[in-house]
């Protein structure tokens, strides 16, 4: 038989590797932002089949030189301000390397019990750097506690699938068929990300977006924060109605606009409409503000919440994907998540003295993701954390300056942290669809020159939904050079297009 | 203001880490395979919180050494023989530093159109590989194609969210209110996986593991595989009651004794009873094991299917997380997840010349995870596979071969491709309990000995669920010296217990 191969002997490759990704990070400052690849421009490039035999890495580089690297986009790059930010960092990297290297799974506490430990100090030591509450941890054992997960996405849809099994054992309805009990009810911001919607659709209370039944969104105001008033008249309709009414989803930092929902004003909305709802909140982006104090603002009355997640994937230095979960009721989580077979069962767990995140979300496997965290932590430390946050906020507040001091640009809405919405201001009898339509080939302009990549949104202005342009900074390496740079580029383009 | 810091200053660490790493897996064939730590034992070594300045290196190796790598159940050791292997290689773990290392998002084309061709080529590439039919490539252009998810619960859930839309719109039902639709109903094997009556609970189709009012656990044949009879009955009296059959899931490789559903069997049974079903086969562990033409057996019928999955990440040398999830009616998916707000629209999206891997499962981000699979064929090539997967069968059958001939063990079960299933030959006199009692006191003594892992199952013998041990043979450094120490460990301590 012919022997198997020898599963490590690659390992002595890693500095090649390395040194690829350092040559890599030294021109990414040259490289045009967002990727010019026609489609199909890579699949065409690529083989139809795997090779029978293993080729050497000359031509593996070669092919990342040629076919991998002219086809990204480069959200390393400090001229990146689409979307939100996601950062990268060596700590986090070596943090995955050492993930990737060890190769265990922490499924359960006895398949590695310091993949898991090291995820509960992670989570608590995060909470804490960001003034999260006592509940919200391990450390104050109340019955609260973290964990990480993929996205945000994953983590609504885990806290809304709590709030379900919760709501149904509070109203005593376990043993009702599901055709005769009330409908069940959630509630989010119409500024609320798309994954709330998407999480209502999977967990089969909406059949699709369009599907309001089951799903409300509530009205903002006018700085496009969900409306308290709205929420609590909305919840005693439903109330009235004879519908439950059982998850509220807070966003502390949308991602149209950064907008903030105010959970002290929520969770009181919530009590006076009589309606005990599972209090979610996401905050994927904004959150992460929180190391430093200044920004705790967002916080206040998320004490009176049943959970809250934020992605240090996003601006906080520590690569895709770690999104920290974190509840209050850990028992209403895993009593809607567990399930436990033969194969699965050990000495362990079955003590109870130990926590086995399986049961803490969707899937089964699991990564070793705190040494990432672990990792970012003890080579930035909090002030070079805190550093980094303040300096995407200071960067942000000069481009707001330069903007405002234009005429030919308007600012539609206060700029929120690191994230400046902005617009042409309009020409003498433009329509606002024609001054829609300048901003997205503004935009377009500003992708295709190569030189930075921004994205859009639409919000309510002057009461119809209008295009306006993003400009999130925060990649790692952004600095002010590339912040006027942007708006030299905006200034050029802008009564070009 | 005080400077942030330089996000890849310690890319030029990487070197350091990986010399850490290659000790590790010089040493660690010597260490005990199942960890040895206390509960919090971690939790106690770690400090309270993150610190406030950066640490150096040193502390951090300290910390690995010390802390991390006794705590630690070594799913890479050459005596793991616990659930089913985790593998990870060398080219998988240089895949995915090249992924932390670029930092780019593939939730859409545009925001890196390599990351998203180089993915739909690999799972084109492994679909070849393993003999799927074409209806599950994008080469074939006929609506179906793969992707990369993280775990066979994602898929599992991703395939039965999909059918239970594709089902209301084929029924007509999308205006009927929820309560009045028929109940949509589910079939999986009593020996399926738990993430199928998981999914089941995410979904809102089950309020808990107990909950059989949508979910039918079909019983088995005596080779503990779904028996197609009894599937069809079922169907049939879910049809007569009014009830919708949606969704079947056939396993691959059951998690317990790896029994394998016959696709075939379970397409005609669906067919005589007139079900509509969506046809999903779990292959998680299985189905890798097709790169050799030898066991492609078990695909017959697999061309009725509607989607199919299976892990590299478990048997075929690609590092966690790598699930590919194929289906050959991508449009029914993409329906089920799609949701676009205004700020992820974008020119290519709308041109609908690209996949938007984004509404091929929950989350939105995703990680570069189609490198990996890459440097994984490459640096193999499919014959490196093949011979990595003959050895683990051809090791489980030596191991089957050796535990025959000695009379204190029996056999249950036939050995399916790495999977043995054993247990103690029952004393004269000893109760079926003290037989099950005994079986674990045996897997105890064998974890706790620190030279081997395996786990456990319970699983029908002479009418009765019974305790067996399991044998899972596949890490990539197992050999025939690290099976039949297994064997000589069990034959000592057997007689001990």
């Amino acid at each position: 038989m012919e022997p198997a191969p020898d599963p490590f002997a690659d390992l002595a490759q890693i500095q090649r590797i390395a040194s690829w990704l350092e040559r890599y990070h030294e021109t990414l400052g040259g490289r045009p932002v967002c990727s010019r690849a026609r489609p199909s421009e890579v699949l065409d490039a690529l083989p139809d089949e795997a090779p029978e035999e293993p080729e050497g890495f000359e031509s593996i580089e070669r092919d990342l030189d040629t076919i991998v690297l002219p086809a990204l986009t480069h959200w390393q790059h400090p001229s990146f301000f689409a979307f939100f930010p996601a950062n990268a960092s060596a700590p986090a990297i070596l943090g995955d390397l050492l993930s990737s290297g060890l190769g265990v799974q922490g499924m359960l506490w006895q398949t590695s019990p310091a993949c898991t430990e090291l995820e509960m100090r992670m989570c608590d030591w995060m909470a804490r750097a960001i003034g999260l509450p006592g509940v919200f941890t391990f450390e104050a054992d109340a019955g609260g506690g973290g964990v990480i997960q993929g996205t945000a996405s994953e983590a609504t849809l885990s806290a809304m699938h709590a709030a379900r099994r919760r709501a149904l054992v509070r109203a005593g309805l376990l043993t009702t068929p599901r055709s005769r009990r009330p409908d069940l009810v959630l509630y989010a911001s119409a500024q609320a990300h798309s994954s709330v919607v998407k999480a209502a659709m999977i967990a089969g209370l909406a059949d699709g977006p369009e599907d309001t039944s089951q799903v409300r969104l509530v009205p903002v105001r006018e700085d496009l924060s969900m409306d308290p008033e709205r929420l609590e008249a909305m919840l005693r309709e439903d109330i009235d109605a004879g519908r439950l009414p059982f998850f509220v989803c807070a966003t502390l930092g949308t991602t149209g606009t950064l907008a903030f929902d105010e959970p002290d004003a929520i969770a009181s909305a919530c009590e006076r409409a009589g309606a005990d709802c599972w209090l979610h909140a996401d905050g994927a982006h904004g959150l992460s503000a929180c190391v430093c104090e200044e920004h705790r603002w967002m916080l206040r009355g998320i004490d009176r919440f049943d959970s809250v997640c934020f992605n240090p994937h996003k601006w906080l230095l520590t690569n895709f994907d770690c999104d920290l979960f974190y509840t209050r009721d850990r028992a209403s989580l895993i009593d809607a998540m567990s399930i436990t077979p033969e194969y699965l069962r050990n000495r362990a767990s079955e003590s109870q003295g130990v926590v086995d995140y399986r049961d803490w979300h969707v899937p089964l496997g699991r990564r070793f993701r705190a040494l990432k965290l672990w990792l970012v932590l003890r080579r930035f430390g909090l002030r070079g954390l805190r550093a980094h946050i303040r300096s995407g906020v200071e960067l942000c507040a000069h481009l707001e300056r330069l903007v405002r001091e234009d005429p030919r640009f308007t600012v539609p809405f206060a700029r929120r942290l690191n994230l400046l919405c902005l617009r042409p201001a309009a020409r003498a009898g433009e329509s606002p669809d024609d001054l829609d339509a300048r901003t997205l080939r503004l935009r377009d302009a500003i992708n295709d020159s190569g030189r930075a990549y921004l994205t859009h949104t639409s919000a309510p202005i002057d009461g119809r939904d209008a295009i306006v342009l993003r400009v999130a900074i925060g990649a790692g390496t952004t600095r002010r050079e590339h912040v006027d740079a942007l708006f030299e580029l905006l200034r050029d383009l802008v009564d070009r297009v």
